[in-house]
């Protein structure tokens, strides 16, 4: 079996987070609260030293300004939806996930002002596009920082910049990023940054995270029991109890503490350098083959590891479903729930192959499927 | 160590939920999705089969109406937040869960009319009071099954019929009883179910559900991916996909039905009668201690596996900090996120001590704790 689907979720984890998780399940798997017992409490300080973690790993500051969610949509939904009104404006990209546009969407029809800009063929957005899109009534600018379509890495830090220079807020979807490139939250001035836990952060599914900046109250999406402020009917507004409500994923949350502990051990740059060096050997054996089209930056150092193709006019479901069944490899075909980035790249109607790489790929593996790749292409 | 928070979260759980969640993450721990892979393709069988047997216990038809969420929270927000609108009015009662609670303030000033219906001491709803304050804009009527302060089985087969009888929308929140006491939808007339994944139902913590009548359409409250009708930039309309947006709690969820698995396979009236048999046998235990002050029903048929006490004029927190230094007794003390529930018994001020039994306990676990609280009961 050959896993590249690590754009949906990494698989498989390192194993100290399979021990982490069974080790909170087992051994203190109580419910933490503001004046609990010995079990709870122990839970409690494993939830925060993962929120320590991830402070470390982003730059922020104060661990209280990281809510757990349960996806890195439920994120992106939280900060989208918290700050806009009717009558604000955003502006984001064509290369969007489905997780940023629908909720933008939803927004619309209830009088939010939304602009799309868009990329090019390639999937790169130009930081002037925005600029020239910003009005008065401008509130937040979103943007993935890799696409999870072509892979593109965005110019984050430049449209931070400008964000603050204007006074507008800025979301980053760190969807592709988080865990394998540097995310510093202050010096790209990013006002909310939302991410998975069970992709690059390689902790289990269920695990998602918002950061907040220090001073920016949301409206929250859930109200309910807090554990704290108990007597107050109305939902309370310190940091992270306002949008945590009811049980967390206790466990699952210790799972990607161990996988944020992973990547430390391992190194952020030595995990990126490893599936770029994946992804430069993919292109270029790829590079090769008759009849494959391969859609991006076609750049290592401009994309994540994220390789999109299409062999002839074949359709994307058919060439995944023969490298599952007769190779064995694991793909992802389709529209990968970004149909304006399809679009933008011209693949809506055939969609692509999305091979996607994790740190736990290998050279050999890659040989492997490039050989499959060369074969199938032969045949259609 | 004695566990005595179920009430929170169910604690240990049984071997075959930790066997379950730890086989999802380390041999097919993917992303599902409609055209996927094998291992995709297995994570969605397995997570359908968690459907199918949620369905069973409840007496659903399709368990496509069953929704997962983070928690019982969530599923209560977006039951309430899905179904109302300014203008409707909606009844609930003082013993309700801030979960409730706090959705329904928040509501009420956007313009949603709130009644809220008192509790008698011991926790007791009249129907009779839910029945006069209905009204023509009467929308929605939402009552706890089992309160989780008192214990008090509410009588939401009566209400369910009134509810239909009226055309109004019945939510039940089955926060404490799911797992131990029969729910069924179709006899109960429930409209709404909403239910912690990781309490009763015995599954891991980041995991919840609702059901959603068939032909009932909810305003979603994230939107997001669903792997599905990924060319449309709307949410779309289909069941369950329309309210799971993003990455589900794959092993979570797997370890739910292994939850489940365990509660058909010892009887959810085995589990019942074992925790009755501990309640009535703590209950008159606590009876025969001076100084103890017992809530709720005092009887093992009227209420679930709750029993919250105090100890004269003791703070709660102190009483539970001794049980828990000194005897290594977990329980919950303060106010249980249900504030007028704790207004309604009286102990507002004073909070109680909450112990809460699971199918694991045993009877010399309560003679131990009945000692301790009677050593205790002697030095204050």
């Amino acid at each position: 079996m050959i896993y590249f689907d690590n754009g949906a979720t990494t698989f498989p984890k390192p194993d100290i987070v399979y021990d982490a998780v069974m080790k909170a399940m087992k051994e203190y798997g109580a419910n933490p609260g503001r004046s609990g017992h010995k079990l709870a409490i122990r839970m409690g300080r494993e939830i925060y030293e993962t929120r320590e973690l991830l402070a470390k790993l982003f730059n922020i500051d104060n661990p209280m300004n990281i809510i757990f969610t349960y996806n890195c949509t439920e994120s992106l939904n939280l900060a989208i939806k918290g700050i806009l009104s009717k009558g604000d404006h955003v502006i984001t990209s064509s290369m969007e996930h489905n997780s940023v546009l629908r909720p933008l969407f939803s927004l619309e029809k209830e009088g939010v002002e939304l602009t799309i800009v868009n990329a090019n063929p390639e999937g790169k957005i130009r930081v002037e596009d925005i600029v020239i899109n910003i009005k008065d009534n401008t509130k937040l600018i979103v943007i993935t920082h890799v696409s999870n379509l072509t892979g593109t890495i965005m110019p984050i830090e430049e449209i931070g910049k400008i964000a603050r220079e204007k006074g507008i807020y800025f979301l980053v979807d760190a969807a592709q990023s988080a865990g394998v490139y540097d995310i510093d939250v202050k010096r790209m001035n990013i006002d909310m940054l939302a991410f998975p836990g069970h992709k690059g952060l390689l902790g289990p599914q269920g695990t998602g995270g918002l950061y907040i900046r220090e001073g920016l109250l949301l409206k929250e999406i859930k109200q309910g029991g807090t554990g704290s402020f108990s007597h107050v009917l109305d939902q309370p507004d310190i940091f992270p109890d306002r949008y945590e409500s009811g049980t967390l994923n206790g466990p699952g949350i210790i799972g990607l503490g161990a996988g944020v502990k992973y990547i430390f051990n391992r190194g952020i740059e030595n995990i990126r350098k490893h599936e770029e060096e994946l992804t430069k050997h993919f292109l270029e054996g790829l590079s090769k083959i008759d009849k494959v089209k391969i859609y991006g930056p076609l750049n290592e150092k401009e994309q994540g590891a994220v390789v999109s193709i299409n062999i002839g006019n074949e359709d994307s479901s058919d060439i995944s479903f023969i490298l599952d069944e007769k190779y064995d490899i694991q793909v992802r075909p389709g529209l990968h729930c970004a149909p304006l980035a399809h679009k933008t790249i011209g693949t809506f109607e055939q969609g692509v192959v999305r091979f996607s790489f994790g740190p736990f790929n290998t050279h050999d593996e890659l040989d492997y499927a490039l050989k499959a790749i060369r074969e199938i292409a032969k045949e259609v």
